[in-house]
């Protein structure tokens, strides 16, 4: 952050350690989409954002409910008799009916599998609160929470940033596809205990972000019984829960806890949003839903902090409220998703980019080992840079998700229309020839190469962007990031 | 909060510590009012909510604005247009239509004598996420504030619960109307040097929360220049700023800082939200107004934590937006105010109870020395119990606001109709009647006093009420307890 030596007296150690960790290519990424944004029109060679994990494909469905119920905002002459009583609403419990609904969808979403309790959702500004809000409850500084690598970049923001928590990873592999192991699970229980650090829970996400894969009932199984063994919590991110488009079916944690009798209730806690499911992030809809009374007690008196606004909770609990829209939102959602994913896959496919078999999430964990100069770290961030800077598509390294083996791109489809995606692909196509073209051509002529030293040469489709690249630099003071992936 | 031991080891002290601070006589005030809430015809004996700074009195202008303007809600035909782009909105700047208006609503509450830059203003979960959100960017674990008592009971939350700050009094008395002296403010910082306790600033309310009075320019002066010289921050929270009914005008620390060149702007700060100026708490509109760049940078950051709903901000920015509707409101507001301030304070003088001479704010700062037993906290307390308990009126005991003189309560005016506050005023009327005639009778039959104990007895007009009264205690986990004051 470059603070003066007098200044950083002047402010807290969290204010100046950097602790939020925005100084990562994922953020920069971003930041060379905002400098450059793509437009069809006004900006046809700008950078494609490929690093939101954004759904906006069923916002038509929710507009058309929003036209047939004017009664559902207090901003119409319908609505408005609730005006007062819900801009004056500030009970932290949240409106029952806003509960309700939201347990009532998070049910539909685990297609009736499971029963969720309105008086267990405790309100939080977006996933981003609730996971904070859950670090703050569960540990003091110092503490650890095991997870899975790869992992969402901004957790370390919002478990550790304030909290000073720590997050410590399990190592996962792309041999068998990074799942999570016992061994590894013990093998980073047991590092821990050799620094002396106390592990306080278990933090997964499922469906994974990034790898935008379910987790099996084994896999939950086993994190649950050792979390239970080891008397510490675990807890389930479960955002992208509503955007499984295809089998296997998501299986929450929830269905797991409630099939066995004998796990500590008191050890589980699910995040859930409607940033992701809904496309709705911001209305900064976030819940924690706790088995454990004094989790949810106190999580509620922390949700001071972060509350969703009165305005928010009438609308969006009138329209969950109706259950035959969530169930045709959900259906339609989830075919929307399969079929861009389709799209997007088919056409990495076509020109031999494959990418980690997923079937939730918005976005493709993607395998461009094949692709990097070196197998290393700065191999990795070497490709990157040309794919943000030439190639002009932002996507996410894997080393910004803590992935510890190169190659590994995390990159959403559901932010776009269908013609950008058109787009985004043939960049990636003429790309790819290009790489080839130039293995070829290099082979050809290896005598007279030149040391490209860390840049990599363009098809000539690409070479004209360079010339308006921004060079990427942490912007300080005002970067244009958004709240959340 | 009554974990079992096993429990304990499993959450954070954080959790577990206390430092909400639930367990008060403010909040226990309002408890007793959600138990037995008074309704004109449903429960004409209930408890009369006087304990919340809710301020009802102006929302028919607002409800007429958005009749006007359908444009400014994304649910109406005529706004839906914006819906999807609104809906996915998630940039931790927010829009810049909304922080323009709140700039200018912030100018225009100050009488146009100040002005300040959109690019400063950074959003929070309502002015408790703000105050939040300061002190982790100026305090680490152990730091301290100054503050003036009597202050704001849920500062402690605020600024002390998650953040491991501490708030340290500046004595000040009745004696000169609680107004802050120098002498004062040196005491409480040679106070904590004693202690080994590092100052990081002052933290003031203006107009002041409980007093219900305005600062004066040398005061503020005297304030800034003492912070200057220290090297620390200077916190103000000016949330009731708008509600300022009669002179002397407020001054803001804004228009204090810009008329002194010689003034270190790093370390101002203000606080500012739409909850009681505006009557929206339940909308989360909370600002930091930095003078400090790098506290500017730091708190957006941390805002991704508590972001106003992006539905929110359009409408409220639509609505601030328009310059005639923000000067006539504010107008109207202050007049309504000082209506129903008069009509209170005229009640309470008719049966002797004088207040701190107010000019601003939600609330009186009574005085009801006169009617303690004893002079000391546990006569307040006494006194406290039986005007919740028996008069039926949810007022809060100066302890509650760290007050050490016995005997003062904060009573809200403006979160009631007419015709509660005529019911109100006659409850007190008769309370302190009876208590008159108690003592005259008490003089005649002395020798046949029984000891009374704690309870004080009652004119027969509250009799009744005595037997459907609910015991006063904490309930730990779903206490109907709002999100502010």
């Amino acid at each position: 952050m470059g603070f003066k030596e007098s200044e950083e007296q002047l402010l807290s150690m969290v204010a100046t350690n950097g602790g939020h960790g925005e100084n990562s290519s994922y953020f920069d990424g971003w930041k060379a989409h905002d400098r450059d944004p793509y437009h069809p029109n006004q900006n046809p060679e700008g950078v494609i954002q490929m690093g939101l994990a954004e759904n906006l494909l069923c916002h038509d469905l929710m507009e058309e409910w929003i036209r047939k119920n004017p009664a559902a905002s207090i901003c119409t002459e319908e609505g408005i008799s609730q005006f007062r009583a819900v801009a004056n609403f500030q009970d932290y419990h949240g409106f029952p009916f806003f509960r309700q609904a939201v347990a009532k969808l998070m049910e539909k979403v685990r297609g009736g599998r499971v029963k969720f309790d309105p008086d267990r959702i405790v309100m939080s500004g977006g996933a981003t609160g609730a996971q904070e809000t859950l670090a703050f409850c569960l540990a003091d500084p110092g503490d650890a929470f095991l997870i899975p690598v790869p992992y969402y970049p901004a957790f370390d923001r919002d478990f550790c940033w304030r909290t000073r928590a720590r997050l410590l990873p399990i190592h996962c592999h792309s041999s068998n596809n990074f799942n999570i192991t016992k061994s590894a699970l013990e093998a980073a229980y047991l590092n821990a205990q050799k620094s002396n650090i106390r592990v306080k829970g278990v933090l997964i996400s499922n469906p994974s972000n990034p790898l935008g894969t379910t987790m099996d009932e084994r896999t939950i199984r086993t994190l649950l019984s050792f979390t239970n063994e080891k008397r510490i919590h675990l807890i389930c991110d479960e955002i992208f829960s509503g955007t499984v488009f295809r089998p296997p079916h998501f299986i929450s944690l929830s269905e797991i806890v409630e099939s066995d009798p004998e796990c500590d209730r008191d050890l589980v806690h699910v995040v859930y949003s409607l940033s992701k499911d809904l496309g709705l992030p911001g209305f900064r809809v976030g819940v924690i839903y706790s088995y454990n009374d004094e989790v949810v007690a106190c999580a509620r008196k922390m949700s001071s902090f972060g509350l969703v606004s009165s305005q928010t909770q009438h609308m969006v609990g009138c329209m969950l409220a109706d259950e035959e829209f969530t169930s045709n939102y959900l259906a339609e959602n989830a075919r929307r998703l399969k079929e861009r994913h389709e799209v997007f896959t088919d056409g990495l496919r076509r020109v031999g980019i494959r990418c980690l078999e997923g079937n939730g999430g918005l976005f493709c964990w993607m395998d461009l080992r094949s692709l990097l100069k070196k197998a290393t770290l700065e191999g990795e961030l070497e490709l990157w840079r040309v794919i943000v800077n030439e190639v002009k598509l932002n996507v996410s390294p894997g080393s910004s998700f803590h992935c510890a083996e190169p190659g590994w791109f995390r990159v959403c489809f559901a932010n776009m229309d269908d013609e950008t995606t058109v787009r985004a692909l043939r960049r990636i196509r003429l790309f790819v020839n290009g790489e080839i073209e130039k293995v070829e051509e290099k082979k050809k002529k290896k005598k007279n190469r030149l040391d490209e030293g860390l840049r990599l040469s363009l098809p000539r489709r690409f070479e004209e962007d360079m010339v308006m690249t921004p060079r990427l630099m942490t912007s300080p003071h005002s970067p244009l990031v958004p709240a959340t992936i």
